[in-house]
């Protein structure tokens, strides 16, 4: 596997684009289109919230199509909890994209990320669209990734290339953050967390879902910024075959590379969803092993990974380790606390429940000061590890969550 | 049931005291004592977080005695994560107390609260008790309550007396919060809140038990200031009979007029509490409707109460809304959202799902500059409801708590 600098319109075939259709007060781009010239299939993982954005609704149904080809995307309105008129909003979108590409809507995917309750400017994305289509291209994948963004402060995309037997495979993919930004998506099912992958293996749809639900479970649903889940997280991937490997129809080698290809891509898109966390000035990494089960390690990682108190600290500099404590023994997993070791980078604070004497406070002080902290419990009840990975919480923080809407 | 100016010493035959042992480092008191006269009844709830402060872990061992006369607390420090020394340490602080008292350490309990993960300086404890047993005095309540603060600006005291046939009974009750600071507690198991409640009622340990359960679950266990639970979270109440009152043995309308009681004393408590927390500017009060059933309904609103960004549009003043929809929908709880209506203060945001068109976005703003904001989600699933109480999250939040430690 190669990393290389690419975009979601890297794999072949792909074109993207990004313009200005005037959703945003702040007059950046809002609106992103991603196109397929030819067909490709397609899977989807969207948040768990009860409450549904419409273009995750529409997007669920069009993905029961076998093909797909383009997907739209609009910033700075969520549209969400507008009812049926928003669902007839969103679907529009896809019509609108559809019939400037010559597609059905329902080989037209969705997604919106922004304000929630507020109806979408429906008429201002319908007069961009000749724009949207008319910029489509191989270079226009970093302005789709700008297009995408809210409170994002940089763009986020990557691609990598990945050998299939002779064919040389890419794998694309942008993201946005960067609030409201603790998924927990299922494939076919719905952060708002936006993530657009591309790529020109040729692979069966239920490999791509399968892989998708691999790549997913590691990487994005792994990281919090605030604990809150939106109403509008998606991850969408569409593969059109035209790197012309031997297509992908079981979880053989080729699945197991290509999984792993996807897998790095999703994991470092996420990490920068982190880094660029509202307010972020630090980066952490919490590793949880020695549980039972998967699921109890990633239950633990991810308890941590929300806490307030920890987070402020870590803005703070504090080495408080004590709240980490507090976070993993409220995570609901069964484990003997008088087990447990705790580190702070290579400094072990905590050994079998019992805080370390004469633990250097200086040094302790200092693998705080860095842009990444390492947080690491082990369990020691079973053999099972999972990785979660959160930002600080900052005064900034609650500044720009003071101020969004009005 | 009528409110009067009281403590914790207010019920007969309690004394209380607070002094100042020299473990914060503030200089401030941090060493308090519960007294009663006659042995008591008691009945506890403590945190269900996993690590449990070994303060906690004492006290559940000693409320298998029959009877109890006090309770001993220091603050600045939590107890928790010291292994065996903490053990020995809490235990020692029974045993100091009931030396003092004459009283068997079983017959003691105790309390921690403060950082997580430094050993106790007990000789600093060992060396107050006579003066921390000298003052115990009727009026000693107030001092009671300000010892045992941490990041508590104001102290949190009340009584009520309410008549049991022709016997007066007085309830009193102190609670300090305010940070680290989401309880679930169960009676006979383990926030950093601590309350402490007396009363002079007769009644069975059976009863107080089911009485004090009855009280948290709708009010300690329905708070947040930040979401992340306490090792120490510890909930106290002793009742010594002296009241006289034909002794409450079974659930009738003693039990009920106790029990009722007691809740508004929980509920003002657990209100003061919020109204105090971490940085706190603002308190919210989150009802749920037409909830299938009341764990749903709490469900809903303590995951509403946890939620970050809504925290922080509260301090900002901005109803936006959408964040308490998509707060809703991540509770984990089944509700058709198409149904949903949701009101800030009397003004209907959300109807059946669907944004209410024309919002007054100035009485909807103007609903968030009050010191109070009230909110009200009715799911339209069933007949069940449920309140839970949080506060703003403040740039102040973010001060305190990456300043603590260091």
């Amino acid at each position: 596997m190669k990393i290389v600098k690419g975009t979601v319109a890297s794999p072949k075939g792909f074109l993207a684009s990004g313009v200005k259709a005037g959703i945003k007060k702040s007059g950046r781009a809002d609106l992103a289109l991603l196109y397929s010239e030819v067909p490709a299939v397609a899977a989807a993982a969207f948040t768990t919230n009860r409450f549904q954005a419409s273009p995750v609704k529409v997007s669920k149904s069009h993905l029961r199509a076998k093909e797909h080809q383009a997907i739209i995307v609009n910033s700075g309105n969520a549209n969400c909890a507008n009812g049926g008129i928003g669902d007839r909003d969103a679907l529009k979108m896809t019509e609108l994209a559809g019939s400037a590409l010559l597609l059905d809507k329902r080989e037209v995917l969705v997604a919106s990320t922004g304000i929630i309750g507020v109806y979408l400017p429906l008429g201002k994305i319908e007069e961009a669209i000749p724009e949207l289509v008319g910029e489509l291209s191989e270079s226009g994948g970093t302005r789709f990734a700008e297009a995408i963004m809210t409170t994002d402060t940089v763009k986020k995309e990557l691609a990598v290339k990945v050998k299939l037997g002779k064919a040389a495979v890419t794998i694309g993919g942008a993201c946005k953050g960067v609030g409201m930004l603790y998924p927990i998506m299922k494939t076919e099912r719905h952060a708002t967390m936006l993530a657009f992958l591309t790529t020109d293996a040729a692979i069966t749809k239920r490999m791509l879902i399968a892989s998708l639900n691999d790549a997913i479970s590691d990487s994005f649903n792994m990281i919090s910024v605030d604990g809150d889940m939106s109403t509008n997280d998606s991850c969408f991937i569409m593969a059109n075959g035209l790197a012309r490997n031997r297509k992908i129809s079981a979880k053989g080698s080729d699945y197991r590379k290509f999984t792993e290809a996807l897998k790095f891509v999703t994991g470092e898109l996420a990490k920068e969803l982190v880094r660029d966390g509202e307010g972020a000035t630090k980066f952490v990494e919490i590793s949880v092993t020695g549980a039972r089960d998967e699921k109890s390690a990633k239950a633990v990682a991810r308890k941590i990974s929300t806490s307030s108190l920890l987070k402020c600290a870590v803005c703070g500099e504090d080495p408080n380790w004590g709240r980490i404590v507090a976070a993993a023994g409220s995570s609901g997993v069964n484990f003997d606390p008088d087990k447990v070791d705790l580190y702070l980078g290579s400094l072990k604070a905590l050994s079998n429940g019992m805080s370390v004497k004469g633990l250097d406070k200086e040094k302790a002080h200092k693998l705080f000061t860095g842009k990444d902290v390492s947080i690491k419990v082990d369990l020691k009840s079973g053999h099972h590890k999972a990785t979660a990975w959160t930002c600080d919480f900052s005064k900034e923080y609650v500044a720009i969550n003071s101020e969004y809407s009005t």
